[in-house]
Order: C-alpha cells, then structure tokens, then sequence
C-alpha cells in the first residue's frame, strides 16, 4: 500500500490502530464466549487500539446448525450481547468500539406458513453487532449465506440487507460477515458506493488445505473492488467436525498484505493503518443502494468520533510467516482433535493400537493435543496378529510415554464362534467388533473418548467395518489419505528434537521406523494384506482425489489422465462402500431429520434449556 | 363441483380423461423407473384417458439428494428422458400426453465461482416435461424449492421460472411441482392469470402423520385461487428414511373433491372432468408475467389439440376412502419396511427379539412387509434375561411362523469380563453390544438386513446403547413413541382373522398378550425396569412430541400445561443424549461433507457410473 503522507495531504487521512481478536469460541457456550470477547477487548485496549473485531458468531460459536431454530436459544443470544455491551462499559472498556458476531433474528412479523415458505422457522440471522458506550450501536447480518459443502445456510438464516458504516476517529468503517467477501454484489459493491475507507470483514472459514492463498486472493481482489483497506478476521479451533485457522489479515486497497497473524492459535493482532478520512458531508441515517444482486443493502450510517486523531508513531507491521503445507495439516490435526475432545467435555481418549502406521500417527496425534498422560491405547492382539505388531506398538507406547494396556481377543473370539459358524468376512468383522467392544468399554468404565483410526483411502473404499474399528467419537485422520498418513509421519518424526510450537516435545522419534516401514495389513486373517483387497495407494490415492473429492464421473476422470481400468475399480469400490454405508445408516435417526445430526440441542457445552 | 351443462353452453366447456399415476419410484433406477412410466402410461391409454401424469422426480426417484451434483447422472436423466419419449411413441403410446417428473439442469452458462455463489454446482433443475409424439414438448421446473424439515433443496436445485400451460382436447392445462403449491405467489398466482382449465401438480409428498387433511385443504385453497379444477398426484413407497403415501386427489375449482387414490399402494386414478374450454384467441407463445413473488415466470403455451372432444359417457367417479389413524401409520411402518429392504438389494432381515414389546412389534412389522418365511429372528438371553423373556418371543415365533434362534450370551459376556473389569452401564452396555455383534455377524454371514427394535421415547432419551441395541440398518419403530408402539401393537392383533389389505394374514393375535402387559425393562441387570430410568411413558411422551417434534422451549413447554418438574427432568434426559450422540458420531465422516450421508452415490439402485 502507498501511505498517503498526512504532511501533504492534511485532513485527507487518518491513522486507526485496530486489533483483530483471532478468538476461539464454543458452540452454544454464551458465558464462555462473552468471558472471551471482554478479556481480549481488554487486551486490546491496552495495545491502544481504536477498535476491536471478533469472527462471525464469536459471542455463539459457530456453526450453531439447527440450534439458530430454537426460539429460546435466539433470545439467549440477543441478551447476551446486551448484557456484554453493558458489562464492557462496567468494566471501563466502553469507549473501545467492539465489532463480534452473534445470532439475531429478523423482528418483523411472518406469516402463518413462513415456516414452510422457505423461511426459517423464528427467520434467525447470522448478525454483527457495533458495541460502544454499554450499547448495541447498529446490527447487521450476514447477506450472502453459503449452501454447498460444509454450509446449509439457507437451512438456519435468513439474509441481511443492512450496511453500517461507523466513523471512528474520522474514518468510517464498513462491516460485513464471512460469504458476503466469496460472491459478487450485495454488501462488498456497496462498501464501494459507501466510500468507507476501511472495509472490515468477520469470518468463521474453516481450514481446507491449500484454501488460504485463494483467500488472500480474495482479499486482494474485494480490496480493490471496494476502493479500500480491507481487515479480514477469522476464528481459530476446532468446532465438531470443521477446523478454523486464523490466519487473519489485512490489505491495503491495492491489496497489499499489510499485516498477518498466525495459523492454528488464538491471537491479537494489532495494526497501524492510514486510511483515507471520511467525508465530513456524508450524515448519519440510512440510504438504501442498488446491492447489484437483484437486492438493495441499506447504508446505516453512524458516527462515533467524527475527527482524525492527531498523527501518532505507528507499531511496526507484523506478519506472521505461514506454515508449510504439512506442518499445516498436522496443526489442523492436533487443533482439530484436542478442541474436539475439550469442547465434549472429555479430557482423555483410549484407541485401540495395533502396530500399524494409522493408529500409530492418531496416538501421536493424540499426544500432541492433550498430552501422553491422557492418551491410553490398548493392544489388541488376536490369533492373526503378528508378533512385530505388539512389539512395534509396545515401541511407540515407550518412545510417547502414552498409557497402555495388552486385552488379548483370541477367547472372546471363541466364545461367539462356539455359537455361530462364521466364515470369510463374517469372521473377519468380528474381530474388529469384538475390540470396538472393548475400548468402547473401556471408554464407558473410564470416561475416555474413543479415537478411531481409519484413514481416508480405507473410508472411501469400506474397507473398514462397521461397529468395529470405525467405532468411536473422533477419527483425526478420517479426512487424510493414506500417502499422506506416511508423509505426516515422517515430518512428524523430523521435528523430534526441536520445540515445534503447538506440538509435544519428543527427545526422540515418536514413531518407530519399522511402524512406517511394514506393508500395511489389517491382519484380520493369515498373511493378509491391503494390496489384496485395493490398489497400490500410490495409485489408489490420486484417483480418490479426483472422485471423492472432485465429484468427477468416469469420462472426467479418464479425461484427466487416470487409468480406465484404475478407475472402474476405484468407482466400484467407492460406490460399493457408499451403497453400503446407506444400507446401515449410522444409527436409527429419528425425526426431525437432524435429531443426532445437524440439529444441535442446547446442552452443548454451556448454555441450558432451563 | 357444479358441471357447467355442454348442451346449455355449447363450446364453452370441453370434457377430459385425466389419468394420475401413482406409482413407486426408486432413486438412481433410471431404467427402472422408465419401464414403469411405459407399463403405466399403457394401462391409461388401455383405460382411454386422454392425459396422463407421473410424479414428481418419477424417473429418477426422490429424494436425490446430492446425486444432483453429479454431472454424469444429471445427463443420464437428461438422456432417459429422450429416450423415454421415443420409446413411448415407438410402443403406439406417443399420442398420449404424458407429464412426468425428472432431474434436469439449466443450460445457461455459469461463471467460474458459481459453485460457491449460492448455486449449485451444475445448477440442478427438479423438472417436469410433456411428452408427446417421441418428443420433449415442454420442460420446466420447481420454482419454490423447500428447505425446511426433511428438505434441503437450496442445496441442489436452482429454482425454475416457467409456467406450461398445454391444450388438450382444447382445455389449457398448467403444471406445478410439489412445494409451488405450498407457497404464496409464483406459479400458482400465474396459473390464475394464465386462465388455465386444469392445474396439475406433480408432487413427491412424503406421509406424515394427520398430514392428509393439510394438503386435501391445501388443494382446495389452491384450486379456488387459481380459479380451476386441480389434479394432485402424489408418489408412493418408501425411499430411505421417508415413505410417500400416495392419497392423490383431484378437486374441482370450488375445492370440492372429485376423486381420491388409495394410500399406500400403487394405483392409476383415472377421472372424467368437464372443465372450461380454452380461449382460442390465446396463441402459442411465450409470456413473462410476474408471479408476486418478487420474480417473473414465463407461461409457455403450446397446443397439442385445440379442439374440445364431442361429448361421452363421463366413467363414475372413484373415491378411496381414507384409512384410519392407527391404519395408516401401520401401513406407513410396513411400506416404509418393505420398500427399504427391497430398494437396498435385501430379501431378508435378522433382528433381536427379546420378548419385549418393541422387538414385537418390529418382527410384526416385518412379517408383513416381507413375510414370515424371510424374517430371521434371534433369541440372546443372558444371566439377566426372564424366564417369561424366552417363552413370549418363542410364542409369538411360532404364531407368526418366523425363523429363530436361541443364542445364549452368557459365555461371550464372561470372556470379556475375564479381561476388562467393568461395571455398571459399561457392563449393561457391554450385553447389548454383545447381542449386536451377534446379529450383524449373522447378517454378514447370510446377507440378511438387520433391523433394529429402538423407539422414539428410548432414542430421544437416550435408553438405548451405542453399537448395542441401536446397531442396525432400518429400525421400522424409531420415529413411533412408546405409547403409539402399545397402541399398534392392540390394533394389529384387532385385524388376526380379517384379511386387512397389504397385510400378513394372520389366523390368530401375532403379538402374545403377555408381550403387550409385560412391564417395560431393558434386563440388562437384576430387577431391572424403565422406570427405574425414565418417566412413566403416559407422562413422558406428551412432553416428548412437543419438545422433539414441536422444538418447543422450557417456557412453551410449561405454557402449554406440561408439569415443570416433568419438563425440566425430559428437557435433561433430551439434551444429555442428544449430547452424547454428538460425542459420537456414527461413525467417521469425510468430506465431502455429505459422503455417507446425504450424498448419494451413483450405485444406489440401478444406474452406475461407467
């Protein structure tokens, strides 16, 4: 960005020190949550910043799923962030702007049939809120709401059309929520009409790998489009299922990157910008705009300070430098698993360890995110297993420190066998049922979590059972192929001796070399290995990629170079596991369709229906 | 509906062999289903109707799901449309018009970021079209896409916006799919202002419980508003977690029913309507028309004949009548059963039955989905199981014919216990999983499907065991409430020695009474009883249906006249097991997101990537 010299140009800018609070919040954890928002207000305000922003649905965690269609838990929210503008002003921090998201609701009234009519039942709105001087300033909500992949938006909000604009300290700022960046029109083309000088983003983005360029991209891109800095905050942890990576950042209108905080960690970070300075004309109130997407937005403008403070020595930049695309993954991991255990109010977790290269990497996984002192495995062994199998676990138990107990399966085995003639399959299922029993007992006796160990080239193509070693809360590596288990492996074991932040300090290799080393085998019957039921995974892998996660047909897979026969076994394999995997349904679901799905009750972590 | 008199208004009136075929579609069974739409439109031709309509989505199934987002299977939907119109007109059936549903897309160009811009990827179109004479005379599509419930179609539709309005026989006849009928404004609105003689709606509506009198009413209203009489034919059969129920109906344009299809079964409801002729100065064309829904549709006029027939004998009218309540949620559990069995490529089902009055009900169920000879029961005593447990389920094996066998599990539970010290629910919980192993490694060993015997009261408060009693493919009772399964159970012994339409015929009770006045208990320790765990069912379950089903919270819950003290303690049980289900998991998902959920692969039923 090219700063404007104030000595040249006096009163046509200003300087702002704003904090983007990279925050860690729970779902359904009001309380928590607001604890959150006043401590790093605070810390922001001793950083001496002017203004302070937390991610999208900071005070409610996101994602809240069906819970946004609670009556109850709506107004739980609303009051809580009425409670929090008065408690920061209680506590001496109501001259500090604070922008946070929260869950709203739409006030005007609906129809009897609005629930039918494509309308979310209560119309709840994924909000942002300005607080200041122990008030709610303005309210706006989220334009864009994202439907594909991870979202269901539609499902829960119902869209805003508000812009607020806030003058602070003589530059008005422009906010908006998370998808509103990702599409054309709506609230970024009327940031530009706005002539805001600063355009202040709040996200929770959960982390794909390689997603984080595409992201600066698009910060650059909307920078320039809307005329204007851009200040792009997004949340950190795991939260079920997804992981969000801060990695927070602001542009300059050039889409310059000017400042960048860490991956994977909760952070302040605080930036001196000099950005243009408002239009002394341009009033408070609201004026409706053309948004450009067949909408009009509403520019709510307000004024908190309407003058340029005098010039002041700006902090130097910081730029936090991004992770390497494994040490990324691995963080995503850990973060992934240790908030996933925390947040289900766990503090330790049993895996079964067989000896092979998954349970291996989940265990250490494990141990990186909540310590060996909480991590117990359990040693399986059954006729089939090999003697390497135990010793090269008892190995890893060493070298980690972890807990670790021997539960031998033979006589278990024999006692269903003494009563049913299973064969082939059948046989082989039974074993892996007969240790999910067991760590599930474990796990019941205990309190301890049950990590699974699949990977994702053996999800894909079932080669897996169900009730077996597919049972348990968590799987870390659920969503990595098999190639990748290994790498991760390897990189995992070249940083034993350093002090890798976020990360276990090993002396030595936490992984044996003859774990990564062994031709992997379920060892479900004599001399068996995974070759014999799938492709080589150096083959395999590529052209899961493709289908699983490209949704690419056969013809589209040929076309992009994969082998015609490779890919009529992997479509086969995978449509087959698919098919089956609709055959057993995870568990009688009951209606309404997200009951154990996506509809989250209020117990979760804090906030209680009473 | 008063007849307009032809002989008094000659030329104003013209008469019309409609044809509703309600019919049993299965999702990805393009061939299939294709077949079907041939033999059906034959029996209407052999009838002598003179317009005949299919479901909507009747050749691809419903619900698709994410198999929308799959190009390759759109296109194939694309192409056995053509293919269907040919073969028709090749089999001497091209003369008559024939309106079905189908999965279709919009040919429009989309820019790269379309996929994240709220559009699904390769913009999906929940279609209808005419066919005639080996062609596709006309193509549109669902216009209000429901999002709520059981519905996720923001996820993969985009929403059409034209409204066909076809002359036959010199009435215009306009078509609508499904939810365009549920809602205000679009095509409904258009239809009035189109001065359509008939409005067809195709519809995939699935059975809920007292439903039909909503959408009977539903018809009526709709038919006033758009000012003509309206034909609604709905799908039938089980597909995955829904069963459509049939129930078509056509009422006149003062809402008067005029004819009514039975539920539940597949039926051709053909009905003679004398209906206003079609203004002959309405030419052919295109008109875009706005549909007071913030949109425009575009009313398509074509004429396949413009002329009114000569007048003909009118066939009587036929008028199924409704089953009553207790008969319709029955038949509901036995379709759903049947068709899910069927549809996932199974001839037969194992299941526990334990001599309570759940696994009773669900053998019973079973039987008469599939009949006595393909249900495979096993009996899995343990030290904690009643002498009583073991006679009932062996009577009611032997009154319904079924297969069994006794597996005692007394040894397997003592090998386990040999290695794991356990106590409590971890060794209740044990048992269960125990008898789970049992039944899925009989159901590997023979291919049959397990089905489980859980009900909504025990799910919704979680007394029930993970991988245990839950572990199964289909649980026929899981959405049925404790009261409602004794209720069922009393009314099916009622029909011993009738002969009950789509029912088992039973000579005498299927369901020991023992098994119905037994006191409820899991026996999974000494003495145990569900009341020990949970309210009395007659208090439990009033507060259930309107905390689960209704998502009412603590305060409407106490509002609505339900004792505090009850709700507190129902809204704790809820909320803890909903918890735990998240803890949970079933079992590892990978993205994308909806793998093993709902995303569906193209193996399922029929049309395979290839």
């Amino acid at each position: 960005m090219t700063k404007p010299d104030p000595t040249i140009y006096p009163g046509t800018v200003a300087q702002l020190r704003i904090a983007l609070a990279q925050v860690n919040s729970t779902v359904g954890d009001l309380d928590g949550n607001a604890d959150q928002v006043v401590a790093w207000t605070r810390r922001a305000a001793d950083a001496g910043a002017h203004l302070v922003a937390f991610p999208e649905m900071a005070l409610t965690g996101y994602p809240v799923e069906d819970l946004a269609l609670r009556t109850s838990f709506v107004e739980a929210s609303r009051r809580a962030l009425e409670r929090l503008a008065r408690r920061l002003a209680g506590e001496g921090l109501g001259d500090l702007p604070v922008v946070t998201g929260y869950l709203d609701r739409r006030t005007v009234g609906r129809t009897a049939r609005a629930a039918r009519s494509g309308q979310p039942a209560g119309a709840p709105l994924d909000g942002a809120a300005w607080l200041h001087g122990g008030e709610v300033l303005v309210r706006s909500a989220k334009h864009h709401l994202p439907n594909y992949g991870v979202f269901d938006e539609y499902r829960i909000f119902v869209r805003g059309d508000r812009l607020p604009v806030v003058r602070v300290h003589g530059v008005d700022v422009a906010t908006v929520i998370c998808e509103d960046l990702w599409q054309d029109g709506g609230p970024v083309s009327v940031t530009h009409a706005s002539g805001a000088g600063l355009l202040l983003s709040i996200n929770a983005s959960p982390y794909e790998r390689d997603k984080d360029d595409v992201r600066l991209d698009l910060c650059a891109e909307r920078a320039r489009e809307a005329g204007c800095a851009l200040a792009y905050v997004n949340m950190v942890g795991g939260q079920d299922e997804l992981v969000f990576d801060g990695d927070s950042v602001i542009v300059g209108p050039d889409g310059t990157p000017l400042a960048r905080a860490p991956q994977f960690t909760e952070h302040l970070l605080v930036a001196d910008l000099t950005l243009p300075a408002a239009d002394p004309s341009r009033e408070p109130g609201s004026t409706p705009v053309d948004a450009l997407d067949g909408t009009t937005i509403t520019i709510d403008r307000h004024v908190l300070s309407p003058d340029p403070l005098p010039a002041y020595p700006a902090l130097p930049p910081a730029a936090a430098e991004p992770l390497d695309d494994l040490a990324e993954v691995y963080a995503a991991l850990v973060l992934g698993t240790r908030d996933y255990v925390r947040k289900n109010g766990f503090r330790s977790v049993v895996l079964g360890l067989s000896g092979g290269i998954d349970s291996a990497l989940v265990a250490t996984i494990a141990t990186d995110a909540i310590g060996p002192e909480n991590v117990h495995a359990v040693l399986l062994p059954s006729r089939y297993s090999s003697e390497g199998s135990v010793v090269d676990a008892e190995e890893l138990v060493k070298r980690q420190g972890i807990n670790s107990r021997i539960v031998p399966i033979a006589e278990m085995v024999e006692a269903f066998e003494k009563h049913l003639d299973l064969h082939g399959l059948a046989e082989e299922n039974l074993q892996a049922r007969i240790r999910a029993n067991v760590w599930m007992g474990l796990s019941n006796e205990h309190g301890h979590l049950v990590l699974t160990g699949g990977n994702k080239s053996e999800l894909a193509t079932g080669y897996s059972t169900l009730y077996g070693d597919s049972a348990g809360g968590f799987g870390p590596i659920k969503d990595v192929f098999k190639l990748t288990v290994w790498e991760l492996a390897r990189w995992r074991n070249a940083q034993a001796g350093r002090e890798p932040a976020l990360l276990h300090r090993f002396a030595q290799e936490p992984i044996p070399e003859a774990i990564i080393e062994k031709e992997p085998s379920a060892e479900l019957r004599p001399g068996q290995r995974d070759r014999d039921s799938l492709p080589e995974y150096a083959e395999l892998d590529p052209v899961l990629t493709d289908y699983v996660e490209g949704d690419m047909g056969r013809d589209a897979l040929v076309a992009a170079g994969h082998d015609p026969a490779l890919v009529e076994r992997v479509i086969r394999l995978v449509d087959i596991a698919e098919y089956k995997r609709r055959q057993y349904p995870p568990g009688p679901k009951i209606t309404p369709k997200n009951f154990g799905r996506d509809r989250r009750l209020p117990i979760t972590n804090g906030w209680r229906e009473r």
